[in-house]
């Protein structure tokens, strides 16, 4: 017996069939006395079809950002009614609850939006009368009522806020892949899926490009300290639990995934005047722009003349704004060059362990220099270490280092 | 300077194009002041495409009512956002509120719900801000703030109940045809478009088949005293205005309508005892059933032995039922015959005025006499007169009796 929020994504609930499946399968695992939310988003292509539909009335309706929430918010409406119709076919007591109904409250950031409060009574009530209660994810409403969605990631974190909201026991996220895996299973034949992982950790690896869940999602679940079940939609096996803490059995591992980023740029901004301020100078005008900068090295070019060399990198996405803004101020700091590189790729190791592990740097530089792989830049933080490098040599960087610490 | 309600069907929000439409049109007539709420159906044939996806999941969605409410009401979510951007493209300040935000407050028969307040308080604070409002017609929602739909004719009943709720000046219904007319205009080809008709006589009209109009929205506006103004979506010429009372000019017509109506088939119980109480074995039967009679002519057959005969008309579409329940009833009552007629139809007239003019009823006899035309049955009600006569002659008859009371 146990209070269970599980959310299915657009892609589970794409078709009338995949919803019918949903609904028995959510059926099948039930056990007696289980009390259960779903959490759900648009089927499939229908959030694409609105926007589209849109853009027929006016070029940019994303300027319109309370009419927009007003159109997309029809989304998830469709499939928790159709999804509670399945629950009903199957003779299962049910009932679909919006956003707003479901009681997430918002700011009034129009497709922005984040989540003020959730005031799960009707939840509750509905629960208590026998029902599965199917809620709109991606949604709340704010003080007036009115529709705004969470942006992007938004539907895991509504899941994962409802049960912290609700103090449940878990909530599962039902995803095309069965579990976080020590490193992607596309590139590393071997790969591991991890029984559990931290909500750090996980927060890490996707910092450092591991898709699997929205930062926003589990830094929710930290918060409310709801352990996330990662999950396959399509097998019933479990998947990766993210929660505060590991269990006893899983500590064998000190790393718990290796990342990879292809999505990097490398910018050196070369010859600058070695002063105090001289970091600001180039990153305050970045981050006035939105742009994030990720690793930073600083290295002295010549001791003599005090001159040093300034090497970031940012994503491939805001190279083109990056390189304007970087060729005023190395105008206005006579900065002997810039060079971008876009050849290059990052890769990664995250784990708590390696806090009280002095050599797990020293065993993943090994990993990559027995591969003849050359370090460019190297950044870390508490609980990872990343490692510039060319972008062709990812792939065997990835599976060496995955190697040098998931050999069994 | 007024406060006006238009209300726009599904057809004249069809597409993206109409949509632009149909706003450049509200600006275009909009005069320095007006106040405007706008009420919308869903697009063309989103209501028809959710109830197939509905299909997909069960054979019978709709008794799942509160969830195909859930479904439903996503339909006028979409045309509201769309025509508020549609404003704002043009420049003019609009917001889209669903039935729920708009404080259309229902009661809690799902797919048939029945307005029991409105709230009209947001609306009022958004057309303060200088905007027009937008509201999602044929929805509100019940104490729970759970969806529910009016059912058929709802969204009419939604603009004419927020017009009243608000005390507007007017409420446009804008449809596919320009206004009422004294008769069909495809049945009667110099058929008038009246300018105004009373509430009572447009209710008589669409009882007696005229189809411009739901009966319910009339009630409402009768119920608020407010003007409904039936009009075209294509021209922006005058339609007809329903209204409590005729201005001056208009009461040049004492017959405000001819109807014709084909959907009826007579039935007629033969020889049945002339005893107290037959008349309500008869029709309590069918009222249980909830089978409309229209008219009822009972005839003395024998007055030796007794025996009566009783003929009334339902429409076609009730005839198998109610003829179950007559064949059975007849068998009862010893009836010598039943007798079933489908190839009638109902040819009336329409107008407050023939209260204080005995003539009206011998004009219309003498159109249908000179015309060579029988007349089978007679009913009246205090402002109609209908004549069931057989149905290849009714384009015949209506054009008669338009001819006696329209000819200038």
């Amino acid at each position: 017996m146990a209070l269970i929020v599980k959310k299915f994504g657009g892609s589970s609930v794409g078709s009338t069939e995949k919803i019918k499946a949903v609904a028995q399968r959510i059926l099948d695992e039930k056990q007696p006395g289980d009390k259960i939310v779903v959490v759900v988003s648009a089927m499939g292509d229908t959030t694409d079809d609105l926007i589209k539909l849109a853009k027929g009335i006016t070029k940019d309706p994303y300027q319109y950002t309370r009419e927009m929430d007003m159109l997309l918010t029809t989304g998830e409406q469709v499939s928790i009614s159709l999804l509670t119709m399945a629950f009903k076919a199957l003779g299962q007591k049910a009932v679909s609850l919006t956003g707003s109904l479901a009681g997430v409250k918002t700011n009034s950031v129009h497709t922005k939006g984040k989540i003020k409060d959730i005031q799960p009574k009707r939840i509750f009530d509905e629960l208590d009368k026998g029902n599965i209660v199917i809620v709109a994810g991606f949604q709340g409403c704010n003080e007036l009522g009115d529709p705004v969605t969470l942006g992007r990631g938004g539907s895991d974190t509504s899941a994962v806020a409802l049960a912290g909201a609700m103090k449940a026991d878990v909530c599962e996220i039902y995803t095309d892949v069965d579990g976080v895996y020590s490193a992607d299973p596309r590139v590393v034949k071997n790969a591991r899926k991890m029984k559990e992982i931290t909500y750090y950790e996980m927060l890490e690896m996707a910092r450092l490009g591991a898709g699997v869940m929205q930062p926003r999602s589990v830094e929710t679940g930290q918060m409310y300290n709801i352990p996330i079940h990662v999950r396959s939609t399509f097998t019933n096996k479990p998947g990766t639990i993210i929660r505060e803490e590991y269990t006893m059995e899983e500590k064998e591992f000190i790393i718990r995934g290796v990342a990879d980023d292809t999505n990097v740029a490398k910018i050196a901004v070369l010859g600058i005047p070695n002063t105090p301020g001289i970091a600001y100078s180039i990153f305050s005008k970045l981050a006035e722009n939105n742009i994030d900068v990720d690793m930073i090295v600083q290295s002295i070019r010549n001791v003599e003349k005090n001159v040093t060399d300034m090497v970031f990198t940012t994503t491939l996405d805001d190279l083109n704004n990056a390189k304007q803004i970087i060729d005023k101020v190395a105008d206005q700091l006579n900065a002997v060059a810039v060079l971008i590189e876009t050849d290059v790729a990052k890769v990664s190791i995250v784990g708590a362990g390696m806090l009280g592990n002095p050599g797990i740097a020293s065993r993943m530089f090994k990993a990559l220099s027995e591969n003849g792989i050359n370090i460019d830049v190297i950044s870390t933080s508490e609980i990872s270490i990343s490692c510039l490098i060319k972008a062709e040599k990812i792939k065997e960087a990835v599976n060496a280092i995955h190697n040098e610490f998931f050999k069994d």
